[in-house]
Protein backbone atom coordinates (compact mmCIF):
# COMPACT_ATOMS: atom_id res chain seq x y z
CA UNK A 1 0.00 0.00 0.00
CA UNK A 2 2.53 2.43 0.96
CA UNK A 3 4.69 1.62 -2.41
CA UNK A 4 1.53 2.37 -4.31
CA UNK A 5 1.23 5.90 -2.14
CA UNK A 6 4.97 6.41 -3.04
CA UNK A 7 4.41 6.08 -6.53
CA UNK A 8 1.33 8.18 -6.53
CA UNK A 9 3.19 10.95 -4.30
CA UNK A 10 6.02 10.69 -6.89
CA UNK A 11 3.75 11.26 -10.57
CA UNK A 12 2.00 14.15 -8.62
CA UNK A 13 5.76 16.04 -8.05
CA UNK A 14 6.68 14.93 -11.15
CA UNK A 15 4.37 17.35 -13.54
CA UNK A 16 5.02 20.60 -11.35
CA UNK A 17 7.69 22.35 -13.37
CA UNK A 18 9.70 24.12 -10.07
CA UNK A 19 9.56 20.65 -8.75
CA UNK A 20 11.45 19.07 -11.45
CA UNK A 21 13.48 22.32 -12.19
CA UNK A 22 14.67 22.36 -8.33
CA UNK A 23 15.33 19.06 -8.66
CA UNK A 24 13.12 17.79 -5.79
CA UNK A 25 11.95 13.67 -5.21
CA UNK A 26 9.69 11.99 -3.18
CA UNK A 27 11.47 9.61 -0.36
CA UNK A 28 8.47 8.08 0.71
CA UNK A 29 4.78 8.38 0.58
CA UNK A 30 2.12 6.67 2.46
CA UNK A 31 -1.73 7.72 4.14
CA UNK A 32 -0.23 9.96 7.05
CA UNK A 33 2.27 11.72 4.63
CA UNK A 34 5.82 11.86 2.18
CA UNK A 35 8.86 12.51 2.67
CA UNK A 36 11.12 14.61 0.17
CA UNK A 37 14.50 15.96 -0.50
CA UNK A 38 15.54 19.01 -1.76
CA UNK A 39 18.99 18.43 -3.62
CA UNK A 40 21.57 21.34 -2.41
CA UNK A 41 22.27 23.43 -5.63
CA UNK A 42 23.35 26.72 -6.80
CA UNK A 43 19.39 27.23 -7.88
CA UNK A 44 18.29 27.36 -4.16
CA UNK A 45 20.63 29.55 -3.04
CA UNK A 46 19.56 33.01 -1.50
CA UNK A 47 22.85 34.69 -0.47
CA UNK A 48 25.85 34.03 -3.29
CA UNK A 49 28.47 35.26 -1.08
CA UNK A 50 27.38 32.87 1.91
CA UNK A 51 25.19 29.85 0.17
CA UNK A 52 22.66 30.21 2.15
CA UNK A 53 19.47 28.74 1.05
CA UNK A 54 16.81 31.32 -0.10
CA UNK A 55 13.80 30.80 2.61
CA UNK A 56 11.86 31.00 -0.69
CA UNK A 57 13.20 27.73 -1.69
CA UNK A 58 12.23 26.15 1.72
CA UNK A 59 8.73 27.87 1.70
CA UNK A 60 8.35 26.16 -1.39
CA UNK A 61 9.41 22.85 -0.45
CA UNK A 62 7.20 22.41 2.43
CA UNK A 63 3.99 24.08 0.37
CA UNK A 64 4.87 21.30 -2.47
CA UNK A 65 5.54 18.22 0.35
CA UNK A 66 2.00 19.65 2.24
CA UNK A 67 0.15 19.35 -0.71
CA UNK A 68 1.58 16.38 -2.16
CA UNK A 69 0.59 14.79 1.28
CA UNK A 70 -3.11 15.95 1.13
CA UNK A 71 -3.14 14.42 -2.70
CA UNK A 72 -1.80 11.24 -1.29
CA UNK A 73 -3.95 10.86 1.61
CA UNK A 74 -7.19 11.19 -0.45
CA UNK A 75 -8.64 9.27 -2.23
CA UNK A 76 -8.47 8.88 -6.38
CA UNK A 77 -6.65 12.55 -7.94
CA UNK A 78 -8.33 15.26 -5.80
CA UNK A 79 -6.97 18.41 -5.96
CA UNK A 80 -7.16 20.99 -3.42
CA UNK A 81 -5.39 24.34 -3.41
CA UNK A 82 -3.37 25.73 -0.25
CA UNK A 83 -5.92 27.91 1.76
CA UNK A 84 -2.85 29.56 4.18
CA UNK A 85 0.19 28.11 5.46
CA UNK A 86 2.51 29.26 8.12
CA UNK A 87 6.70 28.79 8.02
CA UNK A 88 9.04 29.38 10.50
CA UNK A 89 12.81 29.19 10.09
CA UNK A 90 14.29 28.52 12.81
CA UNK A 91 18.27 27.75 11.45
CA UNK A 92 20.36 28.74 8.32
CA UNK A 93 20.82 25.62 6.50
CA UNK A 94 24.05 24.52 5.69
CA UNK A 95 25.78 25.46 2.36
CA UNK A 96 25.99 21.64 0.10
CA UNK A 97 23.96 19.39 2.43
CA UNK A 98 20.85 18.03 0.86
CA UNK A 99 17.08 19.43 3.08
CA UNK A 100 14.37 16.61 4.14
CA UNK A 101 11.03 17.56 4.16
CA UNK A 102 8.63 15.28 6.52
CA UNK A 103 5.11 16.31 5.95
CA UNK A 104 2.45 15.03 8.30
CA UNK A 105 -1.38 15.18 7.45
CA UNK A 106 -2.58 16.37 11.00
CA UNK A 107 -6.42 15.61 10.10
CA UNK A 108 -8.78 15.77 6.86
CA UNK A 109 -12.48 16.71 7.26
CA UNK A 110 -14.84 17.69 4.74
CA UNK A 111 -13.86 20.68 3.81
CA UNK A 112 -10.15 21.44 5.25
CA UNK A 113 -7.25 19.14 4.90
CA UNK A 114 -4.72 20.04 7.92
CA UNK A 115 -1.12 19.30 7.52
CA UNK A 116 2.13 20.09 9.26
CA UNK A 117 5.83 19.87 7.99
CA UNK A 118 9.28 19.43 9.43
CA UNK A 119 12.56 20.35 7.16
CA UNK A 120 15.61 19.52 8.23
CA UNK A 121 19.23 18.33 7.17
CA UNK A 122 21.01 15.37 8.45
CA UNK A 123 24.38 17.22 9.71
CA UNK A 124 27.81 14.82 11.46
CA UNK A 125 24.21 12.19 11.71
CA UNK A 126 22.42 14.54 13.73
CA UNK A 127 19.17 15.99 12.69
CA UNK A 128 19.55 19.42 12.90
CA UNK A 129 15.80 21.16 12.02
CA UNK A 130 15.58 24.07 9.84
CA UNK A 131 12.01 25.21 9.36
CA UNK A 132 8.50 23.85 9.88
CA UNK A 133 5.44 24.81 8.93
CA UNK A 134 1.27 24.73 8.71
CA UNK A 135 -1.04 24.62 6.17
CA UNK A 136 -4.28 24.28 6.09
CA UNK A 137 -5.86 22.58 2.54
CA UNK A 138 -9.65 23.42 0.60
CA UNK A 139 -11.31 20.68 -0.38
CA UNK A 140 -13.24 22.07 -3.25
CA UNK A 141 -14.51 18.76 -5.29
CA UNK A 142 -11.91 18.75 -8.03
CA UNK A 143 -10.09 16.26 -9.50
CA UNK A 144 -6.95 16.32 -11.50
CA UNK A 145 -7.73 16.91 -15.50
CA UNK A 146 -10.74 19.46 -14.65
CA UNK A 147 -9.08 23.26 -14.13
CA UNK A 148 -7.82 24.07 -10.89
CA UNK B 1 13.70 60.59 -1.01
CA UNK B 2 11.29 58.32 -2.42
CA UNK B 3 13.22 58.42 -5.28
CA UNK B 4 16.20 57.31 -3.58
CA UNK B 5 14.84 54.69 -2.02
CA UNK B 6 13.26 53.44 -4.93
CA UNK B 7 16.46 52.59 -6.50
CA UNK B 8 17.46 51.30 -3.24
CA UNK B 9 14.92 48.60 -3.52
CA UNK B 10 15.28 47.96 -7.51
CA UNK B 11 19.00 47.35 -6.34
CA UNK B 12 18.71 45.13 -3.38
CA UNK B 13 16.10 43.12 -5.78
CA UNK B 14 18.63 42.98 -9.09
CA UNK B 15 21.04 40.75 -7.16
CA UNK B 16 18.32 37.84 -5.83
CA UNK B 17 18.42 35.38 -8.86
CA UNK B 18 14.66 34.26 -8.27
CA UNK B 19 13.31 37.47 -8.81
CA UNK B 20 15.04 38.21 -12.07
CA UNK B 21 14.38 34.59 -13.57
CA UNK B 22 10.62 35.58 -12.69
CA UNK B 23 10.99 39.00 -14.04
CA UNK B 24 9.93 40.89 -10.62
CA UNK B 25 10.10 44.62 -10.73
CA UNK B 26 10.20 47.22 -8.23
CA UNK B 27 7.38 50.13 -9.21
CA UNK B 28 7.98 52.27 -5.82
CA UNK B 29 9.65 52.37 -2.61
CA UNK B 30 9.54 54.42 0.24
CA UNK B 31 10.24 54.58 3.91
CA UNK B 32 6.75 53.16 4.55
CA UNK B 33 7.03 50.12 2.09
CA UNK B 34 7.45 48.98 -1.54
CA UNK B 35 5.45 48.16 -4.24
CA UNK B 36 6.43 45.19 -6.91
CA UNK B 37 5.20 43.65 -10.34
CA UNK B 38 5.43 39.87 -11.09
CA UNK B 39 4.42 39.75 -14.58
CA UNK B 40 2.03 36.74 -16.08
CA UNK B 41 4.77 34.40 -17.27
CA UNK B 42 4.14 30.73 -17.77
CA UNK B 43 7.22 30.11 -15.34
CA UNK B 44 4.88 31.06 -12.48
CA UNK B 45 2.17 29.09 -13.96
CA UNK B 46 1.15 25.92 -11.04
CA UNK B 47 -1.31 24.06 -12.97
CA UNK B 48 -0.82 24.17 -16.87
CA UNK B 49 -3.90 22.65 -17.59
CA UNK B 50 -5.58 26.10 -16.25
CA UNK B 51 -2.87 28.73 -16.36
CA UNK B 52 -3.65 29.15 -12.89
CA UNK B 53 -0.42 30.76 -10.88
CA UNK B 54 1.34 28.78 -8.45
CA UNK B 55 0.63 29.70 -4.86
CA UNK B 56 4.36 29.09 -4.43
CA UNK B 57 5.13 32.27 -6.79
CA UNK B 58 2.82 34.31 -5.20
CA UNK B 59 4.64 33.50 -1.27
CA UNK B 60 7.90 33.96 -3.27
CA UNK B 61 6.31 37.65 -4.70
CA UNK B 62 5.45 38.21 -1.21
CA UNK B 63 8.58 37.23 1.08
CA UNK B 64 10.34 39.25 -1.59
CA UNK B 65 8.28 42.25 -1.58
CA UNK B 66 8.44 42.32 2.54
CA UNK B 67 12.31 41.76 2.36
CA UNK B 68 12.60 44.61 0.32
CA UNK B 69 10.76 46.82 2.18
CA UNK B 70 12.25 45.99 5.38
CA UNK B 71 15.74 46.63 3.68
CA UNK B 72 14.58 50.00 2.00
CA UNK B 73 13.04 51.20 5.58
CA UNK B 74 16.41 50.32 7.78
CA UNK B 75 19.04 52.95 7.27
CA UNK B 76 22.05 51.35 5.50
CA UNK B 77 22.36 47.93 3.77
CA UNK B 78 21.02 45.91 6.82
CA UNK B 79 20.03 42.57 6.20
CA UNK B 80 17.53 40.70 8.12
CA UNK B 81 16.44 37.09 7.28
CA UNK B 82 12.77 36.03 7.41
CA UNK B 83 12.13 34.85 11.10
CA UNK B 84 8.27 33.70 10.01
CA UNK B 85 5.25 34.74 7.54
CA UNK B 86 1.99 33.47 7.37
CA UNK B 87 0.33 33.53 4.22
CA UNK B 88 -3.75 33.66 2.63
CA UNK B 89 -4.94 32.65 -0.87
CA UNK B 90 -7.98 34.16 -1.08
CA UNK B 91 -8.72 34.08 -4.76
CA UNK B 92 -7.16 32.00 -7.51
CA UNK B 93 -4.96 34.74 -9.60
CA UNK B 94 -6.67 35.80 -13.03
CA UNK B 95 -4.57 33.95 -15.96
CA UNK B 96 -2.85 36.11 -18.23
CA UNK B 97 -3.00 39.68 -15.48
CA UNK B 98 -0.03 40.77 -13.77
CA UNK B 99 0.35 40.52 -10.39
CA UNK B 100 0.89 44.03 -7.52
CA UNK B 101 2.51 43.01 -4.24
CA UNK B 102 2.28 46.09 -1.99
CA UNK B 103 4.40 45.48 0.79
CA UNK B 104 3.83 47.87 4.12
CA UNK B 105 6.53 47.79 7.04
CA UNK B 106 4.20 47.97 10.30
CA UNK B 107 6.75 48.56 13.12
CA UNK B 108 10.21 48.66 13.58
CA UNK B 109 11.74 47.62 16.69
CA UNK B 110 15.31 46.96 17.68
CA UNK B 111 15.20 43.18 17.20
CA UNK B 112 12.19 42.75 14.91
CA UNK B 113 10.45 44.56 11.99
CA UNK B 114 6.82 43.82 11.46
CA UNK B 115 5.63 43.58 8.10
CA UNK B 116 2.31 43.14 5.58
CA UNK B 117 1.97 42.38 1.77
CA UNK B 118 -1.30 42.37 0.31
CA UNK B 119 -1.37 40.81 -3.88
CA UNK B 120 -3.59 41.66 -6.19
CA UNK B 121 -4.62 42.28 -10.00
CA UNK B 122 -6.42 44.94 -11.78
CA UNK B 123 -9.33 43.13 -13.72
CA UNK B 124 -11.06 45.43 -15.64
CA UNK B 125 -10.33 48.63 -13.85
CA UNK B 126 -11.08 46.86 -10.46
CA UNK B 127 -8.77 45.72 -7.70
CA UNK B 128 -8.94 42.25 -7.25
CA UNK B 129 -7.42 41.06 -3.91
CA UNK B 130 -5.71 37.65 -4.67
CA UNK B 131 -3.55 37.32 -1.71
CA UNK B 132 -1.82 38.48 1.79
CA UNK B 133 1.03 38.17 3.71
CA UNK B 134 2.07 38.83 7.50
CA UNK B 135 6.21 38.02 7.77
CA UNK B 136 8.37 38.96 10.58
CA UNK B 137 12.21 39.34 9.93
CA UNK B 138 15.00 39.60 12.58
CA UNK B 139 17.46 42.31 12.92
CA UNK B 140 20.64 40.59 13.77
CA UNK B 141 23.12 43.41 12.53
CA UNK B 142 24.60 42.27 9.48
CA UNK B 143 25.47 44.28 6.87
CA UNK B 144 25.24 43.59 3.01
CA UNK B 145 28.95 42.19 2.23
CA UNK B 146 28.85 39.65 4.98
CA UNK B 147 27.43 35.94 5.11
CA UNK B 148 23.88 36.32 5.37
CA UNK C 1 -27.53 50.87 7.31
CA UNK C 2 -24.50 51.34 9.68
CA UNK C 3 -26.58 51.67 12.88
CA UNK C 4 -28.75 48.64 12.13
CA UNK C 5 -25.01 46.84 11.99
CA UNK C 6 -23.62 48.24 15.08
CA UNK C 7 -26.90 47.26 16.69
CA UNK C 8 -26.12 43.55 14.54
CA UNK C 9 -22.80 43.67 16.25
CA UNK C 10 -23.56 44.46 19.80
CA UNK C 11 -26.39 42.05 20.24
CA UNK C 12 -23.89 39.42 19.50
CA UNK C 13 -21.04 40.19 21.43
CA UNK C 14 -23.77 41.14 24.70
CA UNK C 15 -24.22 36.76 24.64
CA UNK C 16 -20.62 36.24 24.64
CA UNK C 17 -19.65 35.54 28.46
CA UNK C 18 -16.32 36.53 28.23
CA UNK C 19 -16.74 39.54 26.57
CA UNK C 20 -19.46 41.13 29.03
CA UNK C 21 -16.97 39.67 32.18
CA UNK C 22 -13.82 42.22 30.03
CA UNK C 23 -16.51 44.76 29.29
CA UNK C 24 -15.94 44.50 25.38
CA UNK C 25 -18.23 46.92 23.83
CA UNK C 26 -18.84 47.45 20.24
CA UNK C 27 -18.10 51.32 18.93
CA UNK C 28 -18.90 50.36 15.35
CA UNK C 29 -19.86 47.85 12.72
CA UNK C 30 -20.78 48.26 9.42
CA UNK C 31 -21.17 45.50 6.17
CA UNK C 32 -16.94 46.22 6.51
CA UNK C 33 -15.89 45.51 9.96
CA UNK C 34 -16.57 46.25 13.17
CA UNK C 35 -14.75 48.50 15.75
CA UNK C 36 -14.64 47.56 19.63
CA UNK C 37 -13.24 48.86 22.61
CA UNK C 38 -11.94 46.69 25.44
CA UNK C 39 -11.22 49.11 28.41
CA UNK C 40 -8.30 48.94 30.94
CA UNK C 41 -8.96 46.97 34.21
CA UNK C 42 -7.33 44.69 36.29
CA UNK C 43 -9.01 41.77 34.43
CA UNK C 44 -6.84 41.56 31.69
CA UNK C 45 -3.77 42.51 33.60
CA UNK C 46 -0.87 39.62 32.85
CA UNK C 47 1.47 41.42 35.02
CA UNK C 48 0.68 42.23 38.37
CA UNK C 49 4.30 44.18 39.07
CA UNK C 50 3.90 46.19 35.09
CA UNK C 51 0.07 46.31 35.20
CA UNK C 52 0.89 45.06 31.47
CA UNK C 53 -2.32 43.32 29.52
CA UNK C 54 -1.67 39.76 29.31
CA UNK C 55 -1.15 38.64 25.24
CA UNK C 56 -4.45 36.27 25.95
CA UNK C 57 -6.89 39.08 26.74
CA UNK C 58 -5.45 40.70 23.33
CA UNK C 59 -6.05 37.82 21.34
CA UNK C 60 -9.52 36.99 22.80
CA UNK C 61 -10.48 40.86 21.78
CA UNK C 62 -9.25 40.49 17.91
CA UNK C 63 -10.71 37.03 18.22
CA UNK C 64 -13.98 38.41 18.84
CA UNK C 65 -13.96 41.26 16.76
CA UNK C 66 -13.41 39.67 13.72
CA UNK C 67 -15.91 36.78 14.54
CA UNK C 68 -18.00 39.49 15.28
CA UNK C 69 -17.32 41.46 11.95
CA UNK C 70 -18.02 38.57 10.18
CA UNK C 71 -21.47 38.42 11.75
CA UNK C 72 -22.31 41.45 10.98
CA UNK C 73 -20.92 41.21 6.88
CA UNK C 74 -22.98 38.23 6.33
CA UNK C 75 -26.66 38.60 5.63
CA UNK C 76 -29.25 36.34 8.51
CA UNK C 77 -28.05 35.34 11.55
CA UNK C 78 -25.35 32.48 10.41
CA UNK C 79 -22.57 31.06 12.34
CA UNK C 80 -18.95 30.66 11.80
CA UNK C 81 -16.43 29.09 13.53
CA UNK C 82 -12.48 30.13 13.87
CA UNK C 83 -10.43 27.73 11.36
CA UNK C 84 -7.55 29.42 12.62
CA UNK C 85 -5.89 32.55 13.42
CA UNK C 86 -2.22 34.14 13.54
CA UNK C 87 -1.57 37.16 16.33
CA UNK C 88 1.42 39.28 16.31
CA UNK C 89 2.11 41.06 19.43
CA UNK C 90 4.29 44.21 18.32
CA UNK C 91 4.12 46.45 21.48
CA UNK C 92 3.49 45.93 25.50
CA UNK C 93 0.31 47.78 25.96
CA UNK C 94 0.83 50.48 28.11
CA UNK C 95 -1.26 50.43 31.54
CA UNK C 96 -4.25 52.59 31.51
CA UNK C 97 -5.18 52.81 28.11
CA UNK C 98 -8.05 51.25 26.77
CA UNK C 99 -7.56 49.42 23.76
CA UNK C 100 -9.42 49.48 20.28
CA UNK C 101 -9.66 46.64 17.73
CA UNK C 102 -10.16 47.61 14.42
CA UNK C 103 -11.28 44.54 12.48
CA UNK C 104 -12.30 44.55 8.91
CA UNK C 105 -13.80 42.22 6.27
CA UNK C 106 -11.27 41.02 3.56
CA UNK C 107 -13.06 38.77 1.40
CA UNK C 108 -15.96 36.18 1.36
CA UNK C 109 -16.26 32.87 -0.08
CA UNK C 110 -18.74 30.70 0.15
CA UNK C 111 -16.77 28.81 2.14
CA UNK C 112 -14.27 31.02 4.10
CA UNK C 113 -13.95 34.78 5.42
CA UNK C 114 -11.12 36.37 5.58
CA UNK C 115 -10.18 38.53 8.12
CA UNK C 116 -7.79 41.27 9.65
CA UNK C 117 -7.57 43.18 12.76
CA UNK C 118 -5.28 46.03 14.14
CA UNK C 119 -5.42 46.57 17.86
CA UNK C 120 -4.37 50.35 19.53
CA UNK C 121 -4.06 52.59 21.76
CA UNK C 122 -4.32 56.40 21.15
CA UNK C 123 -1.71 58.26 23.66
CA UNK C 124 -1.57 61.66 23.90
CA UNK C 125 -3.57 61.63 20.84
CA UNK C 126 -0.95 59.58 18.61
CA UNK C 127 -2.29 55.95 17.11
CA UNK C 128 0.28 53.19 18.77
CA UNK C 129 -0.15 49.50 17.16
CA UNK C 130 -0.18 47.17 20.36
CA UNK C 131 -0.83 43.74 18.08
CA UNK C 132 -2.59 42.59 14.80
CA UNK C 133 -4.41 39.60 13.51
CA UNK C 134 -5.56 37.73 10.91
CA UNK C 135 -8.11 35.13 11.25
CA UNK C 136 -9.85 32.94 8.96
CA UNK C 137 -13.64 31.60 9.51
CA UNK C 138 -15.62 28.73 8.27
CA UNK C 139 -18.95 28.98 6.61
CA UNK C 140 -20.81 25.63 7.85
CA UNK C 141 -23.94 27.17 6.91
CA UNK C 142 -25.85 27.06 10.13
CA UNK C 143 -28.21 29.86 12.20
CA UNK C 144 -27.58 31.17 15.81
CA UNK C 145 -30.15 29.28 17.82
CA UNK C 146 -28.89 26.04 16.43
CA UNK C 147 -25.82 24.05 17.73
CA UNK C 148 -22.40 25.43 16.97
CA UNK D 1 15.01 16.67 37.24
CA UNK D 2 11.92 16.41 35.69
CA UNK D 3 9.90 16.71 38.73
CA UNK D 4 11.79 19.79 39.62
CA UNK D 5 10.81 21.23 36.77
CA UNK D 6 7.11 20.34 36.76
CA UNK D 7 7.18 22.38 40.16
CA UNK D 8 8.66 25.06 38.37
CA UNK D 9 5.79 24.83 36.04
CA UNK D 10 3.16 24.83 37.80
CA UNK D 11 4.88 27.60 40.07
CA UNK D 12 4.25 29.66 36.83
CA UNK D 13 1.04 28.81 36.23
CA UNK D 14 0.10 29.51 39.58
CA UNK D 15 0.56 33.28 40.09
CA UNK D 16 -1.41 33.97 36.51
CA UNK D 17 -4.79 35.30 37.06
CA UNK D 18 -6.72 33.76 34.13
CA UNK D 19 -5.28 29.80 35.08
CA UNK D 20 -6.52 29.85 38.46
CA UNK D 21 -10.08 31.38 36.72
CA UNK D 22 -10.27 28.50 34.52
CA UNK D 23 -8.47 25.88 36.42
CA UNK D 24 -5.51 24.88 34.40
CA UNK D 25 -2.91 22.83 36.21
CA UNK D 26 0.09 21.61 34.84
CA UNK D 27 0.50 17.85 34.58
CA UNK D 28 3.93 17.26 33.76
CA UNK D 29 7.10 19.89 32.46
CA UNK D 30 10.60 18.79 31.53
CA UNK D 31 13.34 20.23 29.68
CA UNK D 32 11.47 19.54 26.20
CA UNK D 33 7.79 20.75 27.50
CA UNK D 34 5.00 20.67 29.42
CA UNK D 35 1.57 18.74 29.39
CA UNK D 36 -1.68 21.09 31.12
CA UNK D 37 -5.28 20.28 31.65
CA UNK D 38 -7.79 22.86 31.05
CA UNK D 39 -11.18 20.95 32.61
CA UNK D 40 -14.37 21.42 30.91
CA UNK D 41 -16.64 23.89 33.04
CA UNK D 42 -18.83 26.80 32.03
CA UNK D 43 -16.70 29.41 31.94
CA UNK D 44 -14.74 27.88 28.60
CA UNK D 45 -18.16 28.10 27.25
CA UNK D 46 -18.28 29.85 23.76
CA UNK D 47 -21.90 28.66 22.70
CA UNK D 48 -24.15 27.95 25.41
CA UNK D 49 -26.43 26.26 23.23
CA UNK D 50 -24.54 23.61 22.76
CA UNK D 51 -21.89 23.83 25.09
CA UNK D 52 -19.01 24.12 22.56
CA UNK D 53 -15.86 25.02 24.14
CA UNK D 54 -14.91 28.71 23.36
CA UNK D 55 -12.23 29.72 20.79
CA UNK D 56 -11.08 31.59 23.04
CA UNK D 57 -10.21 29.35 25.92
CA UNK D 58 -8.40 27.18 23.76
CA UNK D 59 -5.90 29.73 22.48
CA UNK D 60 -5.30 30.85 25.83
CA UNK D 61 -4.76 27.32 27.30
CA UNK D 62 -2.10 27.05 24.21
CA UNK D 63 -0.58 30.26 24.74
CA UNK D 64 -0.09 29.59 28.55
CA UNK D 65 1.43 26.26 28.01
CA UNK D 66 4.00 27.36 25.13
CA UNK D 67 4.76 30.32 27.91
CA UNK D 68 5.23 28.06 30.68
CA UNK D 69 6.83 25.48 28.38
CA UNK D 70 9.24 28.49 27.39
CA UNK D 71 9.91 28.99 31.39
CA UNK D 72 10.74 25.87 31.94
CA UNK D 73 13.44 25.30 29.33
CA UNK D 74 15.16 28.12 29.77
CA UNK D 75 17.32 28.60 33.11
CA UNK D 76 16.71 31.02 36.10
CA UNK D 77 13.61 32.77 35.69
CA UNK D 78 13.54 34.33 32.25
CA UNK D 79 10.40 35.55 31.32
CA UNK D 80 10.06 35.75 27.61
CA UNK D 81 6.77 37.71 26.19
CA UNK D 82 4.75 35.88 23.07
CA UNK D 83 6.18 37.34 19.53
CA UNK D 84 3.43 35.86 17.43
CA UNK D 85 1.40 32.33 17.74
CA UNK D 86 -0.84 30.77 15.13
CA UNK D 87 -3.84 28.60 15.92
CA UNK D 88 -6.04 25.56 13.65
CA UNK D 89 -8.73 24.81 15.28
CA UNK D 90 -9.65 21.42 14.14
CA UNK D 91 -12.49 20.01 15.50
CA UNK D 92 -15.27 21.14 17.80
CA UNK D 93 -13.99 20.06 21.17
CA UNK D 94 -16.79 17.40 23.39
CA UNK D 95 -18.90 18.97 25.94
CA UNK D 96 -17.77 17.85 29.26
CA UNK D 97 -14.38 16.21 28.98
CA UNK D 98 -11.64 17.96 29.95
CA UNK D 99 -8.87 19.50 27.28
CA UNK D 100 -5.16 18.55 27.60
CA UNK D 101 -1.94 20.61 25.93
CA UNK D 102 1.32 19.40 25.08
CA UNK D 103 3.66 21.90 24.39
CA UNK D 104 6.55 21.57 22.89
CA UNK D 105 10.26 23.72 23.11
CA UNK D 106 11.49 22.72 19.41
CA UNK D 107 14.63 25.36 19.26
CA UNK D 108 15.71 27.75 21.65
CA UNK D 109 18.07 30.29 19.69
CA UNK D 110 19.79 33.54 21.63
CA UNK D 111 16.82 35.91 20.58
CA UNK D 112 13.92 33.51 19.63
CA UNK D 113 12.16 30.17 21.77
CA UNK D 114 10.14 28.29 18.63
CA UNK D 115 7.14 26.32 20.66
CA UNK D 116 4.38 23.97 19.10
CA UNK D 117 1.32 22.76 21.03
CA UNK D 118 -1.46 19.92 20.50
CA UNK D 119 -4.89 20.13 22.20
CA UNK D 120 -6.73 16.87 22.51
CA UNK D 121 -9.36 14.85 24.55
CA UNK D 122 -9.26 11.45 25.54
CA UNK D 123 -12.61 10.06 23.82
CA UNK D 124 -13.26 6.42 24.77
CA UNK D 125 -9.96 5.94 25.09
CA UNK D 126 -8.91 7.87 21.66
CA UNK D 127 -6.83 10.71 21.38
CA UNK D 128 -8.86 13.34 19.57
CA UNK D 129 -6.80 16.26 17.77
CA UNK D 130 -8.97 19.69 19.06
CA UNK D 131 -6.61 22.42 18.21
CA UNK D 132 -2.87 23.26 17.31
CA UNK D 133 -0.65 26.45 17.36
CA UNK D 134 3.00 27.27 16.67
CA UNK D 135 4.30 30.13 18.97
CA UNK D 136 7.19 31.91 18.99
CA UNK D 137 8.62 33.55 21.82
CA UNK D 138 11.23 36.84 22.31
CA UNK D 139 14.59 36.64 24.53
CA UNK D 140 14.58 40.10 26.23
CA UNK D 141 16.81 38.83 29.34
CA UNK D 142 13.94 39.98 31.96
CA UNK D 143 14.04 37.87 34.97
CA UNK D 144 10.41 37.21 36.86
CA UNK D 145 10.73 40.30 39.68
CA UNK D 146 11.26 42.84 36.87
CA UNK D 147 8.82 44.06 35.10
CA UNK D 148 7.40 42.86 31.97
Amino acid sequence: MSDTLTVKASRFVSVLPHCTVLGMTVLHGDENGVQMSLPYSEQIIGNPASGVVAGGSLTTLMDTACGTAVFVALPGNELCPTLDLRVDYMRAARPGSDLIAQATVVRVTTSVVFTRCDVYQEINGERKEVARCTANFMRIGKQIGGAA
